[in-house]
């Protein structure tokens, strides 16, 4: 099957941010083979054409740090400091979690970001392999993998037991370490060595606030930047969630390691972490992706928004307009996630030779009109509400808006089944 | 016309924060004649009826700032700073601005508007008499007046001109004065003359940034909030927009004289201007609606968006995740701005004896499930993609997504024709 998406304004987010005005791309098979300019015509016959009429046709947007099944707790502790807001999620989290819940949460996930123009993320939860089975069936490129925490978690699984069904079941592509205060750092060490053994990537929690760096120095001395550096858990096939109190030095020693962060701007207000100082990481080297978090601390997973919170928000804290243009936000939440996660050589661009994992804007949304520079457009005007067609590996996911892979009525039945066990 | 809403999460925004699950609105030409708890039915017999199976309904959002017809220049003057960005917009804007393409922005911003949830807005511009022929025909509720400024503007009116047209068409609901830094005192106290014979409401840009206060106190040894008190100007028919740098006195003073505030956090971000110190405002009594500005500044008109914003920045910068919690916010949007504008006796809630402004969403949003409080699922998650249905007075403006009043591919044409000119 080859797909000609013809007629649109193409965002490609390749190296030099080239924007293709009546432009046309081809899928064949799952794979970008061409990204033509106005008036070429393809190489080939076409067996299906889209008709983008001047619309934006951009790369599926990456989010770098979620907890997906966690749609399931959309909501459940808002405006509460940190302590009112784990008292009121732990109790039910234990209550309700469980490989099947978690599986309706996924889906309710994949649906929701789907539809947001989200094709890919790297998600920490519990149950992972429901997860990844359920992002098979839904078409979504998720990044997930076993997770480490120092104490038995909703699953009930010891810390050691953990590490011996990671052993048994691997070698994994991720190993997820919740955080420096939720584990010794002995144990960060065997997550560190079984991720070094096996070639997996790791992904974890690190200076999300104030609380959590004192917390950790006072026990052991250490920033939990410089625990994970002691470790040789710097780098870059190491994702950071959050990264938000960070000291020169730290931002320095991310940069040099080029150890990739993921920035979760709502999340980091909503739970008033403060800032993750976004511009320094740049300009010291370090990646910047952009990731949600769960639907707990931030309610949603739309990097839409999450693009126009990162975008504004340095600015007016910093006080300078010229800081993260739009074409460095886009950046972050497509190739800049794909390369936190590792999977740029397939996603995060429209290229030839990537899969195709595309988003369709509506040429007919009041908001995008007019529109004099497309990623400032997708940037500070779009949002989940323009989002029309969706493909990931070349399938399409959302057409006019609507889920082809999962049933959405029935997903929503299922949750709200769930939630009256609360 | 008798139209029924039921099976509706009513979020009222009354004095108490009213939350009805499966309630039920009636709408009497154009007034809401009951709003009924579950299992209630109405006193008489419907002409139409709604079934939001189980959806939020809501208040239309109410925009308290706004240049709706800037639509025109939206993302035309993008990550500049404050000199950049005149220097880039000005020149365009005396070239194309006139009454007919000040007429297309504005009915491109009522579409944009009316499909974002938003019912009605405080739009000061350029040539108010076509924007509120417009908005007539488009259904929505607009608040505009005559714009006084100490230049002679894309109108070509001197100051002189001004006065003398406001006073043979008035008396005028509003007076719009554009800042304290771009007219004279003289100048500024004529309008407060004018306001005060002829009873309008006055509005004005204040305080919006560091550089307007310290240019301002140069040049008359006063800031913009100290002029406007010397000339009697603050006071609960006053409306600054932005009032982001503000002195503890002037705070108190803002809360004592029940002076009304526009914030714009999204404008305020974008163009680096800094945070307003709303929960201070709150707390001293000051009345807050929320804004969007126009689209040259942030370039949108969705009040989603602005209480997303509104409710996470504040937080983030304070540290402190309570402040601002959902319902704060949602008042802000509807019944604050209601109150800024004057229309809070006609709007801002879904109370009875009030004008049918309402807005319906989504109950199958995935991004809306679950949902354990209204308001903070409509702050905390809602996008203007789950507007589904939205009435002004009564008269449902938005259908299943769709414009009833606007030809909105015309529009868009219109828009594409202008921009051409640029």
């Amino acid at each position: 099957m080859i797909t000609e998406i013809r007629n649109a304004t193409i965002v490609t987010v390749d190296a030099h941010d080239t924007v293709i005005e009546g432009g046309t791309v081809i899928i064949d098979h799952g794979v970008i083979t061409e990204v033509l300019p106005a008036g070429v015509a393809p190489s080939a016959p076409t067996d299906q054409v889209v008709d983008a009429r001047g619309g934006i046709v951009m790369p599926g947007l990456v989010n770098a740090h979620a907890h997906l099944a966690m749609t399931l707790f959309r909501g459940y502790a808002d405006d509460r400091d940190l302590q009112g807001f784990l008292d009121r999620l732990f109790p039910v989290e234990e209550r309700v979690l469980s490989e099947d819940t978690v599986r309706v949460g996924a889906r309710l996930a994949f649906a929701e970001s789907l539809r947001a123009g989200c094709t890919s993320a790297l998600d920490m939860f519990w149950w992972p392999d429901a997860s990844i089975d359920e992002a098979q069936q839904a078409g979504f490129r998720l990044q997930a993998g076993p997770i480490f925490i120092g104490f038995p978690g909703p699953d009930h699984t010891p810390f050691a037991g953990r590490i011996a069904k990671a052993e048994r079941t691997g070698p994994h592509r991720w190993l997820f370490a919740h955080g420096t205060y939720t584990m010794t750092p002995d144990e960060l060490g065997k997550v560190g060595e079984l991720a070094r053994r096996t070639g997996a990537r790791f992904h974890i929690h690190a200076s999300e606030n104030d609380s959590e760096v004192s917390d950790v120095r006072a026990r052991y001395g250490r920033t939990p930047i410089e625990l994970l550096d002691d470790h040789g858990l710097l780098g870059p096939t190491t994702v950071l969630a959050h990264a938000v109190v960070l000291s020169d030095d730290e931002v320095a020693r991310l940069g040099e390691t080029r150890t990739a962060v993921a920035h979760c701007p709502l999340s980091n207000m909503k739970l008033a972490s403060g800032v993750c100082r976004v511009p320094d990481l740049l300009a010291a080297g370090a990646t910047v992706g952009l990731g949600t978090d769960g639907c707990a601390s931030s309610n949603d997973l739309d990097l839409f928004i999450g693009m126009r919170m990162a975008a504004l928000l340095h600015k007016g804290v910093r006080k300078d307009a010229t800081l993260l243009p739009a074409p460095t936000v886009l950046r972050m939440a497509t190739i800049g996630s794909a390369q936190a996660l590792g999977i740029d050589h397939l996603v995060g661009s429209i290229e030839v030779g990537k899969r195709a994992d595309l988003v369709r804007l509506d040429p007919d949304s009041p908001s995008l009109t007019p529109s004099f520079d497309a990623a400032s457009t997708v940037v500070y005007a779009a949002s989940r509400a323009d989002v029309l067609d969706v493909w990931v590996d070349g399938k399409q996911v959302v057409d006019n808006r609507s889920l082809t892979t999962i049933d959405l009525p029935a997903t929503l039945a299922l949750v709200r089944e769930i939630i009256a066990r609360f």
